[in-house]
């Protein structure tokens, strides 16, 4: 019943599964796993995408040919298991000359480099079909207070972002970004730490028609903030354009456990918003993209069940969400607790202020102490949200 | 050297200086606070103005010529002190009747009486003169994922505030609105939890043009977001239209401490960006707003010393973060680490796409071994701050 | 199947269920609840039994007349009703009079006075039968750190606790303490922040064999701990005398929101190990006390609907559990992972120092790649457990 | 004034200014640092001593004449510059066979495996006059609440301790054991997680008189806690064996920054609380040893720059801590808030409970409201201390 197919479109990031698990105080637990292994495997498991930076697929200081060759036999595994390109990113984080930044760094010239080699990665976006490019902007802040002049570096962000995706327009390319925001880790503090303010930045864009967000599960629980909450936003600013699942702990290091491994809860009600938040029919259409990683503990065994876990629980979520929605009882403790009602504009058709203040009923008249007593009954109904999603009904 | 003048613009809360010390655990430590006292004493102390929650000023439930006493009085005070009111809003958040929000209820009644509550006191606020008008939406959210339907909350939200600012338009009150968030307390999770979606919720309004936010010091840090980054992306969005300062220790409840007595380095850099963001002038023009709370370990003394205490916090901040700024040696390391740099386009001027990729040396000859080595100076140009917070240089 | 009944040993406070739902921010959106009231509802609810603070049952200052008569309709309320009093303890908080603390007060006065309400309680307490007397600190602590002697507390504390230890024993009233940590709130930093530091000054009583502490779900989650894991280090200390349940959505306010309604998984392993942590059966005896508070949105209604949904939550979780437990390819998968295996000591019996150095393989032989690139299999095993927790085997 | 010397008594671990900056994002930026170049650098800026891992001296996988040959050569270093190695430690988490931990790792054979790395470095540590040796036990925890039966490796904790200290009081090396907490990271949840939670488990050993605190500041500051507090608790229980100084902005992953560069006001009143926590005099006579990172964006000027910084934070925080003992306004004010009076124990010399009750002072005639109006004049206090910290006294 819970068997991944490709029409779920669930897709998994190379670096994913491929994680050899070194960590902060850690050496790899393991060996390199080759991206078109990779990719075999995936469409077994019941993916249909899979997703990478440039320096996944093709080691960072290949040559041309080498580059050529990397490129070939990932070609060669999409085309033998149907499986697709619906992402594709840039490794500006790992190697030393991102210390400070990509477009944001401090150094001109890291600005410039960044610059080409998202535009190189780009062409072979387009050329793998890709719809969606990433930007997750890990290096772009500092540690200290004075080390960043934050109003010139989203300036330069600005700069970076809408050459790019003026370039994108220009070549045809049909590519849209999505920026991922995260708080923190690995810089003391990031530009855009939040959906909020990377919606906020895309506002300020001569391109942002183009340019929406990819939000992930514990980059906004790592601020503390409420995911379900955060991608409403940003369904109603038009612009999820991606997204992240995964699970996370609360607020600490970035976990990038299984999704549904960390806040339950919240993993419930997001399946629940993106499989039925337009008004009972899905939200959002895009890829169900797990950017997780398979426990320092595991081996390769593991790094399969996990993806696996992965699946099963989006497909778990969102059997369970499809219940709590059907139920009547439900239904009735949406329309008492008001949920529903709060589509409904405040104002009356055509209602001028002028109006609303001859309405003595919205005031003069109006008895806030018989408003204020009146039962919410917002905890009966997340029992029965809970009771749904433990198959207690 | 530190003692406070109208010139420095610093404003007080009447709920700041008049909160009686109720919290969750415990009954009020002091008695009401006459709101004419305040006025007489915020004077002498050496602010420039008052600011004020109409229920702060005129009870809730208070017939109209009660109403109208009140103000008198009020005016009064201002008259016989010189202090302005540069600032009002409204409470939407203390009666139960807006246990479930105001513009975001549940209930269509209480969304329309919030509405009217708002009406009746911006003309208030107009008629003391007021530039800005604070929304703090406390109470817009909830506890549990199911209970709100956040995409129809927003469109409520926004309805609501665009009301208002065609209001203001019309009646030519030259009123600028100032969105205050906060991620939670009192409600589990509240709308527009950060800066950045304050800013981005902005940015669908229709009146947009004159909304703007009123970031909170601790509000952010409850995030463990940086809050002169916050201020940093308010400032290049050009929406810094108000700023309550406090201080905040960590993630945990609202503490509303005196200013600075919270992160202390942030708060010297913060006051660096307010007084020299602009290219070395400063960054924001308007009032520097205390929004804090006296310990309720304190009595009446303890209050107007910590009254005091705000602007003493600031002033000393202010007078180190000029020094630091004009210390040839600060200078020499803000260029060594490229601060100053990144103000420099990273792009030539005029400079294309087509010819970015033409110049080998931005990618084909770049070294990025060499950059990657290069050492920032970031940890030194930090020691030279603190030195001079420190006074020690 | 999962109605609660007596046996279960479910217990509320008297202030869960009477809380008005005044916070910070707002007043009360309840009317007082009748202590005979909820006695009798909680019977109907099937609960076994009732707690409180001295001022939930005689108001602060009522007259030795007054007490008497509140402490002889509550009397007549448990025998009518058979329920209990397992667990009692003192208000040193609301009262203004305690703003510093009680027995770490910086005010000698308020110390004695605080000890004189406590021994008063306690004869209380005795009369009607509690097995156990729960002290929270909520006072005990600073906003500042130059405020409070943090040792000079410690001493004070020990010296409040040992007294009033002796005097218990000394009476012979059976009675045992359980301390109940908090990271914050009320206070900015509370002493004794974790269970862990509660065990600690437990450690160092003179009395101590009657101290435990009584850890409460959202305060160690307050702190962003393992509540699970923090009751299974008091367990192996031996000192888990009682327990507060109820939910916490991460690092913020003190939510008290119904059990299982915060972190689900951890709530459920927390059930697992009270149930079967001690080799299979229940590691824990004492009442599954319910310490939470009925949203301020909600009604009396909503009040015992969410007093209801505490003790369904915990029949659900404990039900899935033992499926869990008794499930055989869960069995297998905590074998596979050596989940039992750390039971067995890490030396052999009678083995010395020596012994083990005499043992090749245990370093000269031993190949830590062979052992480093073993899989635990944790993601699967946590995935066997959430599908236990949805049902869903 | 704040060069520092010898007597000062400041340490670094070699792993420190080792640190090759390898994030979990990112490549080394730095090359190693021979040992040998590191004890002659620090000893010029006037470090008195060096720590290390046995890895950090001895590679992993050594033979036995390498590791003799980088002993030999270390020692003479130490001889040649009189930099003394205070305490040692041993690397239990890098390597992939630590990856479920080493005393509570699942697996008995790496449980063996690491109590016999640690018997060996424990060797060395007395070879070479270490007084503490370290155990930091990042890798003993879990991610998921079902991967550890949290009983069970307390118990295999208290075992391999236990082992180890009766070992060493057997070799009568005279060193003592410091046991070091953190919350998580590089674990989701990490055994011992707080200052409190290791003293309460050093409660539970057989040899715990040998067995005290290695608190960092970052660590409990990644809980939210107070760690001026938490050292409060450990000088309190005799348990204050040694201290890791670093900088932690809040409640993330763990930032190790230069000490006094995260939260500088608490990192005032622990330098005060050392200085001057016993009565006036110094509360603590061990190595101030900073357990930090130089920041990825730095080169080896960074590195040495940021050591230097280090030590100039302790001594002008040690400056300033002075200046606020010696002023009389605060001498004053510490009396007026009681501070000062916290020492006076809350019972009279020989007072009983039966004396206490007798004192009718002590709650009959004792009045709530006046001792309840009581201003402690907290804020001003603190204002006084930041003062002297800002150098504006």
């Amino acid at each position: 019943m819970v068997q991944p197919t490709k029409d779920d479109r669930f897709s998994f990031g190379l670096w994913t599964i491929g994680w050899q698990a070194r960590d902060p105080f850690g050496d790899a637990t393991r060996p390199p796993l080759d991206p078109v292994e990779s990719v075999h495997k995936l469409a077994e498991l019941g993916a249909y995408g899979v997703t990478f930076h440039d320096d996944d697929l093709i080691p960072f200081g290949s040559s041309d040919s080498e580059r050529d060759k990397h490129i070939a036999r990932f070609k060669d595994a999409l085309a033998e298991t149907g499986i697709v390109v619906p992402m594709m990113t840039t490794n500006l984080f790992t190697h030393p000359v991102f210390k400070d930044g990509g477009f944001t760094s401090n150094d001109r010239s890291v600005r410039r480099y960044a610059l080409r080699k998202v535009l190189r990665n780009l062409d072979l976006a387009a050329e793998l079909g890709a719809q969606t490019y990433v930007f997750w902007g890990g290096r772009e802040g500092s540690e200290y207070d004075g080390a960043k002049d934050v109003q010139a570096a989203l300036e330069r962000y600005r700069e970076g972002i809408d050459l790019l995706a003026a370039y994108v327009k220009e070549q045809g390319y049909g590519i849209r970004f999505a920026i991922e925001p995260k708080p923190n880790e690995p810089r003391g503090d990031i530009l855009l730490p939040t959906v909020g303010h990377a919606l906020a930045f895309i506002a300020q864009l001569e391109h942002g028609d183009i340019v929406g967000v990819n939000p992930e599960v514990g980059h906004e629980q790592m601020a503390g903030l409420n995911f379900a909450a955060g991608i409403a936003q940003a369904l109603w600013a038009g612009k999820l354009f991606h997204i992240d699942l995964n699970g996370q702990r609360g607020i600490k290091f970035d976990q990038d456990l299984v999704f549904g491994h960390g806040d339950l809860l919240n993993a419930f009600f997001l399946v629940d918003l993106l499989e039925h938040g337009a008004g009972g029919s899905p939200a959002y259409a895009g890829p169900r993209h797990f950017d997780y990683k398979p426990s320092r503990t595991e081996n390769i065994d593991g790094v399969w069940d996990s993806a696996a876990a992965n699946m099963r629980m989006y497909l778990l979520l969102k059997e369970r969400a499809a219940a709590y929605r059907a139920d009547p009882e439900v239904q009735q403790a949406l329309e008492d607790s008001g949920v529903t009602s709060l589509a409904t504009p405040t104002l009356n058709p055509g209602e001028s202020v002028a109006d609303l203040r001859a309405d003595a009923s919205s005031y003069e008249e109006f008895d806030p102490e018989i408003a204020g007593a009146r039962g919410y009954g917002f905890v009966r109904l997340n029992q029965l949200a809970i009771d749904h999603l433990l198959g207690a009904r």
